[in-house]
């Protein structure tokens, strides 16, 4: 009988799974990035300078997609297990996050403001909130599965809830405001992806639970049958 | 002199393979997506609305190798080991699987009908019975060579063949059907497809040799010399 | 003082970056095949007919690097750890290896033989001579400094030794013979490449030394200090 | 609360991701050498020929980020863990020297002297200045937090952090010589690269606190709570 607590299996090959596909996608938007070849001898500089656009659209997609890997990183220390339907939502959020490089180059070329802006800023704020949003069900999902690690105190997850939902909102807000004020929208979309900067919360344990060292993780703490 | 039984080794690296070829064909597909880059003032936002169908093939292509993955994920938990011939059948189905995002574009464009679709649909449910086929084969060649873990039931492991056998079976049938009847093949292809997001069936052992706890894994097993 | 001793490591990492390097060098070649948009409608089933020399060329690149990784494998399994020397003729071999697939799709337009069939055939060749040299040179590398199993009989690694040296010494042939008869320098590159699906030759230890059962790898084998 | 601390965590994932990223920042150049498709009957040879220019800087980028990965790799051996900040900071290094291949063409097209070659040099100079300074800050940080392994000398740990000064140093200085006299930076800036081609220092451990053997790292190394 298909049951979904028969895929349970430790986090190592999805996290493998989730950094390849992270690496692809920070990596994947230099391949749009075309080098001059000199056609006009003595225009090499002129044309280097006009490649500031493809690199700081080469920028925002790393930032987004790199602080979505370290917040990943540390998810896959507090979390012991996934099962098939993690798998899949993380599949979603992959899929999602990969995306985000796309309108950044639009969004750098219309930055100054034309009659282009509105609909550059908009998409790209929208496309933000794809991922934002993935996040939060995933970990949601994570905690009614009893996915996360089984000592870390209830207040702790709740306060990881509800700092995913709080920002989950945020991206809708900012992408909701990006319709009608862009450079609003942009700026809080800006403001929420900066916050990713500030480490995570540190776990909390329960008393007596406590992991043997700070390095000993979700899925190697002592369990009954080992 | 060479035998297969020497070049027997855990999955871990087999896995890690197979996870960084499937991160690479998930991902690869936006380098086809471009971008506007707004040559008429004020057109974004249409140019934007054009990429719906680039997004719906990124979308397929995503779903086929997303569920691949999810099950070899699942399947690495069950099988213990692989050998020469096991790898070699590994990278057929990879190299077959990485393919299918390809017929999706045309797919998608030709979806409504017209003098095109029978050859879009018949391209892409053929392109889905490689990967498929190839899945049965490397796990019949896994059983036949005592791959899978040894505390499975012969029960258990009997029931999962005739699972792929069915699926392919499946695949094979859409394939031929959509010769004739694009619709219908197209149709019982999704389905099947769309199949994989229920989870693989929970492995049941042998009495007296259950896995210490629900995390232990095939390859993980106490042994002889251990 | 810089000594190559201090950077002995487990071969973990060095097959991880393997692996990823040969995944992507597998799955990039896909970038290339430019799937039908269907310009003149009714014509998509001509299209894709005309996409047979590029599946081709895929194919033929992802065998020289799927046999190569199958190679891979089991040296991960005999070799027991990794220094910088061999860090760095591991780089070399791998991009050695990744650009097999280039010159793959002028041979296969070229095939039947015409004006530019000696030049396809010749260049194909010469790219299989680069990884099979350095192939060799990595291994001869890794006996002199000590790399491999110690437990393994010096009878079979001398063995490894002569094998990779006829394959190298073949390719180099056929690579001379195809600068005046490429069917003949192409025939020969391509058994020399088919050989590789034989398994490799199994491991033997020396007596008393044998490993705990079949699974157990190189760098897991019992060590004073442990 | 956040603080830095819980974030805590093995290098394994880090090391992955980084593998990953460089695996495709070293094969990813690949799809813009565009191999000749014989439009002139006959001419394919000399097709080939004038692929020169995309072979050397195919090889420049991945001797630079291929040099980079052998050091990371002895770095994982020496550092015990990670935290949010390293992990960001390792973000930085990889973006930079991902983009190291980009200005590769254009130096050697313009390598023999012309109007554009001072234009290509320094921009070839100023690439590398971003990963040699990035990875001499990760060094600090990671010293300052207390990551590397705590069993190495001061002594050992000083001369690591005085040679990657030396290093960056160098390669402003060559960026900034690049400005005035385009040889003469560009010799530095090659110069310095190929010195990574000897093996890093050996870690010198304190009296009793050595490794139990050669391959022991630095999170395996026994901890209290073990």
């Amino acid at each position: 009988m298909p049951t979904i607590q028969g895929t349970e299996r430790k986090t190592g090959r999805l996290e493998a799974f989730s950094d390849a596909v992270l690496a692809i996608a920070i990596t994947l938007p230099l391949v749009a990035i075309h080098v001059p070849r000199g056609q006009t001898p003595g225009h090499l500089a002129q044309d280097y300078a006009r490649l500031g656009a493809d690199a700081a659209a080469y920028a925002i997609g790393a930032t987004v997609i790199g602080l979505y890997w370290a917040h990943s990183h540390f998810s896959g220390k507090i979390v012991e297990k996934t099962d098939h339907g993690f798998n899949l939502l993380t599949l979603l959020f992959l899929v999602a996050v990969s995306a985000v490089p796309l309108p950044a180059l639009p969004l750098v070329e219309h930055l100054r403001g034309d009659a282009d802006s509105p609909a550059a800023a908009a998409v790209f704020c929208w496309t933000l909130v794809a991922p934002s949003t993935l996040w939060l069900i995933r970990w949601i999902y994570a905690e009614r599965r009893g996915l996360p690690d089984p000592r870390l105190t209830p207040a702790y997850t709740a306060r990881l809830t509800i700092k995913y939902a709080v920002m989950t909102a945020g991206f809708w807000l900012a992408a909701l405001v990006s319709l009608w004020a862009w450079r609003w929208g942009l700026g809080i979309t800006a403001l929420l992806v900066l916050s990713y900067v500030a480490p995570p919360m540190s776990p909390e344990f329960k008393t007596g639970e406590e992991p043997a060292h700070e390095l000993e993780e979700a899925d190697e703490r002592p369990r009954d049958g080992d």
